[in-house]
């Protein structure tokens, strides 16, 4: 059995590892870290853990790296970034689904998160964890950064037009829609409930933090730098996420031949459905799975292809993704423990 | 007082007309039509209106014009078109809320609804009730073509920029998000609670019906066709819309410069509110009132412009903005039974 | 016009004091205090108070009361307990929306909300503003201390009962449902959207401070003490509130006797609709407005009485019943600013 | 492997069984039927099983029973009662999940469903399927009669109850608090997205046809006649409920000694989780999964117990207990297939 830590236990993002993890049969959990919730059981936290799980939750130290074979860090941003030194110490494989170690660029982590990176030298070190563009990289690699929410729905939409000279990579825009555990656990103003139901709340227009993380990427695969218009919006439902992404085409295309070439693209993935032509993404239809599954849908009148682009934002977007890194990384079948179907309704 | 018939007051709009007008203080509600539920107390349908309003619904039929000074007409599409020649006939001011005679053009109608125009002949006297682009028509005229709620939403937003040479009008993208109560009060799967609930789900992306009306609308102020990508999107609440729409810059301009036009644009509108630079508009700061709310924001790694503009889709969207054009028509203050602030949360 | 001061006006009862007086023909807002946002524009804080009213949020101070007619104190309690002695001293009516001065005993006080009255002497003065059963003593009051959204909900349901010698006292269970603005708009974990949505969660079963409350005014109907088994929950909507009443019936009586009984109880009160036999309340058909819907069903099986209660309860369980208060207090019509019929759907 | 049928497999019962029959390790899907969707796969029903389902829709006729090893009705009642021995022709086992089969007494179905049982002959060979009271019977149980949401959380609430005389079994009230999925797939206006949205709405109060079902079992607990009062509410979300059940206690009983009690009663039974005094359920622990949680309060000023029980209607309140049943009548481990934690948030 593969033993694991989860650092950050008593957030969303740990309490969806958890769950699917108790459910890995290779996996067993052996530490969890809660600053707020330390010395109490994780099934008084969750009490949906009550009779699966029974661990009490730690403070977080250097030990929580010592006896595992994967460390997951599910902190907030910076909480763990100045210890990964002290974790690359130890003999575990690491995956940190915060957002430290995502942007190859220290400036532009300064830039964007508005603070230094304390150990710019380590991200050369950090695949970024998206199996469907760096699956090989992922398989050798001991430190994975877990791909945002907004990133995974966005980047996996638009990869295989990059593939293709059919569209203008100047015009890319992605506007999402995403439920509100994405924001975390903690209460705020934000995310308190009449503040969010029965409403929609545009939010960082232009200069949210996934930003730079999706134009990395999809840089890469232009080999120039791709500029994306990107707006997320917060709806009133837990989880979900939906992006519908715009680009100009270059030339008629029909969504017939669009669809294929993305099936081809993503033939050999497990958790990226390409819809029919004519049809859309909608967030129900992958509500608690790893899936993300993609419609492509041209605007003949404007010769400007739309694309839906759906997913949990705690699964693929978050916790889900970070086991199938996990499984990549330890040789195990890459779907094990996650392919549950969306629950509906 | 002006007496009122309201033809589909079993409707949810229909509800919205009554519920207005009966605190209206120039209005008197005299007939309300339903076919479903004719013969019943309009309070037995609508609970909320027990204590409010005491009238039978009534079948339609022509008495409806008959008695009355101003007759709305909120009954699905094609339901009344044929009928207009003959509440022509009576001497009463009519508002339809349908979308038979907003097109100008007949071949659009038949284009985009899939069904001939019976009447094409009276579209020239349908003035297009909106009434910050229309005022003076609206006050002479005698027949309203109420706008549709996705159209009010984004021809409202970037009406200010056609004064402009600022931007590109090839490049108008609308990604919408609606509340459910736009698609009426007959049940169906598509908006079965379980089927809406805790997701968001696009549809009829760049076919949808409200097109050719923004279409028309913008093409008038630019003086040469424009195309419009719109996008819906069904997400889980029942009242309130957000358009997002994009459009390329074609110099860098500053938000304020450009919430300064707009507030200068709409300075005698009472119900559209400009944002201060930097802020969203949000549909819970509209809910169950008449305002539309309009923000401004640059882009500017993309010299793109987001309007975000949010309304309540039965009232601005539909009741409200008829009920402002009913007032306009009688010469009352345009404000009149119209003023009420969101209730929120 | 009656000049107006509120302090906690950034609250979510502040905010429904502000939106329903702001339409009110005869108020005029003067002060509006909050601490959190104090400096600040109350539509800054509100932005659905844009253009309708534009006052600044000032610190809670002794001011407050000087140069106003009616103070409506909207703060949590015991915040303004020990100021009323100075708002006594000026010449204003006072309406507490707290619970500091709801209960006649403070033995009673300490008990429930485990702390001491530090003005038990002011308990006396104090009337319980429920103009259903107290509207004498309103009108010459100068202090009223405004129910709570439970107690109202629950004492209209039964109070009628109490002429009656037909149902057992000591059998009364109130099973509340209540939306989530009851709890105010300061975050917490209870009131954060993940932990809401898609959800219900009974809380303070047998333990709720708004027992004493309803039972103090039940009893005083019996002329003996009654006790009452009292259940709330929370369930995922932002307004409405629903109490479910059961009461053991000493003998055989029809829900039509039931009826007639209330409807003669009630003969004379704007704001409670006693339903037809066989009809439920229904908590979307009193949302936003200050209705009490109030239906009543016999269980002949048990011969058991049950009591749907249903109101808003930010309107007729807060803000709404202050306003009828006000009124009352002011001697001009009850109704006046209170008649808005639901907003439905 | 175990050959499944399932006849009524496009309702949100029967897709619950398919989602959890092929998570199964032992089961393999055979045969779906769905009259509305013949023909089309169920994939293409519920987008939510792409990649997972891949099974064409068939009409209900004899053949759903030939040659499969577990037939599940998942039609509503009357759908298939009459069908019954043609399928008993057959080798299959059979577990009805509509409440044709659940009620012993022909006349009590008469009454409480208006209409005449065509089979009663086969009542006596239906076994109760609910294993925490019944497991030897439906060990070898060839016919399942799988228990209605209601009833299986009301029951489980009050069963150990039944082994004292602690209570007074003639003082049970249930009040419960659903989600709508309960209603099924079928659109009407009782389950139109605007119509349940943010408000809470009772129904069926006294007159629910889970009453007698409930009666009938704790009666046969009790070995007299027992009588519920019971009342159903719809709440604003799609799984989910929670019964409060109150009860009179004939003398002073702590919380504690009532959850020692309980926790004995429920030892062996792994779906079953009752919490510590003081604690209650909450829907929100138990969505998605099997369990049944229950809170024991004591109401110590009226001497009486307030106990809540949440469960997920769609499984351990149809779809789940059904497996479960499966899982005891084919003698393999109950919890198979069955043990994933709720979904939270």
């Amino acid at each position: 059995m593969v033993k694991i830590s989860i650092a950050g236990a008593s957030g969303y993002t740990g309490l969806e590892l958890i769950r699917l993890l108790a459910a890995h049969p290779s996996a067993e959990l052996m530490v969890l870290t809660s600053e707020t919730f330390q010395g109490r059981n994780v099934a008084e936290v969750f009490p949906s853990l009550r009779g699966i799980v029974d661990l009490k939750l730690r403070p977080l130290d250097d030990d929580v790296a010592k006896d595992c074979d994967v460390l997951f860090l599910a902190l907030p941003h910076t909480a763990a970034m100045s210890k990964l030194p002290d974790y690359f110490r130890r003999d575990c494989k690491i995956i940190d689904l915060s957002a430290d170690y995502r942007l190859k660029d220290p400036a532009a982590y300064a830039e964007w998160y508005a603070v230094t990176h304390t150990h710019p030298e380590l991200l050369a070190q950090a695949v970024y964890g998206l199996p469907e563009l760096h699956r090989d990289a992922i398989r050798s690699a001991r430190f994975i950064a877990n791909p945002g929410c907004y990133p995974t729905s966005v980047i996996l939409a638009l990869a295989p037009l990059f593939k293709t000279d059919w569209a203008d990579l100047n015009s890319i825009i992605a506007d999402s829609k995403s439920g509100v555990s994405g924001a975390g656990r903690k209460p705020s103003l934000a995310t308190h409930y009449g503040e969010v139901n029965e409403g929609v709340r545009p939010y960082h227009l232009a200069s949210h933090r996934h930003t730079p993380e999706m134009e990395q990427e999809l840089s890469a695969l232009a080999g120039e730098p791709v500029r994306v218009t990107f707006s997320p919006h917060l709806i009133p439902m837990t989880r979900g996420m939906l992006s519908t992404v715009y680009i100009n085409l270059n030339e008629a295309i029909t969504a017939e031949k669009l669809v294929a070439h993305y099936r081809n693209f993503y033939k050999d993935e497990s958790f990226i459905r390409v819809l029919n032509p004519g049809e859309f993404a909608d967030s129900h239809h992958v509500l608690s799975s790893n899936f993300c599954d993609i419609g492509l849908t041209v605007d003949s009148r404007s010769q400007r292809l739309i694309i839906t682009s759906a997913l949990d934002n705690l699964i693929k977007g978050a916790a889900g993704q970070a086991i199938q890194n996990m499984n990549i990384m330890l040789g195990i079948n890459e779907k094990t423990g996650l392919m549950s179907p969306a629950i509906f309704p």
